[in-house]
């Protein structure tokens, strides 16, 4: 088995699961390049690749919503990342839920919103 | 926002979260095409799409570890699926454990078993 994170490449993104240490809620999946990954163990706060944007992205850089890494494993294959964090302000989306995952899927294919929001993003992204 | 996993391209792969429905550990990181997605949803059960063999891939069709999808979410961007199962055999791994993320990242750049295994891969996967 690989023992660090299997970057193929400097450019080559691999996916990370970011869940919440106390609550094991799912927050979110976001990517890590190596050097996002290591700007995250010499920070401590999670920073991810934004493929949107193409470049590093210290995740709550804008919101305040930081994510204070407390555990970090790998998978078997060492290409998924999976972070135990602490999510400061209590939403990891940027659509103001704590989890992006918050719209379930129905057995008639529709999908439904399944949890309260924490926050309104119109306040808390100003200049969007 | 999306109200279907947005699958740019029938080929396009996109990333599922398979969390333990009990426990709330996350047990795998997958992929599915839009194949293994209907699939899915048709049979209540896993099925990824796997990479490695470039074929679809029932879990569990080989060990008999198969998860019974209880619960299915989409992120914000629907760009990934987060799937609550019911992990028969108790073993996500192939590699016997519970969860693929049965290592844990060390402060001084290791990584340590921190999970018990469940079965022995010699003798669920006797053709290997």
């Amino acid at each position: 088995m690989i023992n660090t994170p299997d970057f193929k490449a400097d450019d080559h993104l691999l996916p990370v699961v970011a869940q919440d240490a106390t609550s094991g809620e799912v927050l979110m999946l976001a990517y890590m390049n190596r050097e996002a990954w290591q700007e995250t163990l010499g920070s401590g706060v999670a920073v991810y690749y934004s493929r949107s944007r193409g470049k590093l992205w210290k995740k709550g850089e804008e919101s305040g919503h930081i994510q204070h890494v407390l555990e970090i494993y790998l998978d078997c294959d060492a290409d998924t990342i999976l972070l135990k964090v602490e999510q400061l302000g209590g939403a990891a989306c940027h659509e103001g839920y704590a989890s992006c995952f918050f719209r379930q899927w129905q057995d008639d294919g529709s999908l439904k919103i399944v949890r309260e929001r924490i926050f309104d993003p119109k306040q808390v992204y100003k200049n969007k």
